[in-house]
């Protein structure tokens, strides 16, 4: 029987909002670890943003939301202090309330991703690096894998402009990493990663040029619907190894957990 | 692992909320019931009760709330129809989204004391009856027993202005009822009620004079904790039938159940 009026309220926004599952989640971690908490998915019209926010925020007892599509900017730009991850590109996808009731902002999309490479043995540092997708995911992975050391970024988007900005912000935040703009070829790398949603759909193109792999390289899908992607499968084919999407999820989880100051018992 | 993006989202509103245990009842219900839907505690201060509103209403998913002291007034304003049970006393304790996203209003507070009366066999019709308090709970109460039929009510209140202008409200929408102000005094009557907060502290007096109370009186508290309060242990002793405020609860739990359209498997 939780949800007694002591407990901490938490809320995942997006819109639509009917495919996510992270309220689901969160509420057995609150569950498993005893805890009198419950997260609800929120959603909201683009042009009620303004109204819900203000009315969240004076729900005293939201005590923080995890934000997705398309609020990340929007919420950020709502938040009076927020981590560097988040400001560099900003974008909040996690916020928590502080003590005077306004909101910080932190951004775990990069983190899970670094997390989850790390933990299947994938090293960063010193490696050359193709990333397609220069989006919003895409921006917070290419903070982070510079700032985990890679050697070389070749960044890609159908949006040309949008992948040399990022670029140029980038390498100004991290000069030890050389990061240009070039095509959707892996030759040359040691690491190739999707960060778009081409792959979700069974008519989706593959996102790069899949011939060019070879088998040394590490083939990294942020896509976690399918769990194996038509790229995911073209690499193991050659004998890359590959790394899917969903284990990001998890690690988010982790630090959005510890995010949200929930101790944690028993779960990974 | 309730709670996906497609779960319906219930709220429970209250300022202070931490005594509230609704919220929990509700989620074993929608658990029970094999429902994916949630609900949870909210709160605002009255400050910001209108941006809190507006942000709830904006949140589309949000598909009612139970509302308590003090906004029960101030929602039913907000809402764009009403069942007669809220119209005629301004007030909401629950609200539900209509398919324009407006709210529409009604108020159990009365039903689920009717309906407890009833399964507690206790007579209404042609009854003459004490009330003492005529709040917020005591104006729904007023018209549910004049609408249940009783013959007479004899109402009480610190506040004599309320207490009269109560009483002329229900005789007017109920003729049929004998209703006027008076003493806290049971003599001559087949029930008292004790509809005030009076009784929930050891330290609180008797809402009424008890010694007036004679074997053949029905006595009720509205007061859920403690179960037994001073005024039932008294009328206990002197041998009136008693009934205890919980079963009021938990009736006007079944209706808002059905208001909130929670299809309910198994449970009462």
């Amino acid at each position: 029987m939780r949800g007694t009026g002591k407990a901490n309220v938490f809320g995942m926004l997006a819109h639509p909002i009917e495919h996510t599952k992270s309220p689901g989640i969160f509420n057995e971690i609150f569950e498993q670890s005893g805890l009198d908490s419950l997260m609800v998915p929120l959603t909201c019209r683009p042009d009620d943003f303004d109204t819900f926010w203000a009315g969240i925020t004076a729900a005293e007892n939201i005590r923080g939301l995890i934000i997705s599509v398309p609020y990340k900017t929007a919420v950020y730009h709502k938040c009076s202090g927020a981590h560097d991850r988040a400001a560099r590109v900003q974008s909040a996808n996690s916020v928590r309330r502080q003590a005077d009731g306004t909101w910080y902002a932190d951004n775990f999309d990069g983190v899970g991703f670094i997390d989850a490479l790390k933990a299947g043995a994938h090293q960063i540092a010193g490696q050359r690096i193709l990333q397609v997708g220069a989006g919003g995911a895409g921006a917070s992975l290419a903070y982070c894998l510079a700032e985990a050391g890679a050697a070389e970024i070749r960044l890609t988007d159908i949006d040309t402009g949008r992948a040399e900005q990022l670029a140029s912000l980038v390498a100004k935040a991290f000069p030890g990493t050389r990061i240009a703009v070039g095509a959707p070829d892996p030759s040359g790398m040691h690491m190739a990663i999707n960060a778009t949603p081409v792959g979700m759909r069974a008519s989706d193109p593959l996102p790069m040029d899949a011939s060019k792999l070879t088998p040394d390289m590490t083939v990294v899908d942020i896509i976690m619907e399918p769990a194996k992607t038509a790229l995911l499968r073209a690499a193991r084919e050659i004998g890359c190894r590959v790394q899917p999407g969903r284990p990001m999820m998890d690690f988010q989880v982790q630090a959005m957990s510890e995010f949200f100051n929930i101790e944690r018992r028993g779960a990974a």
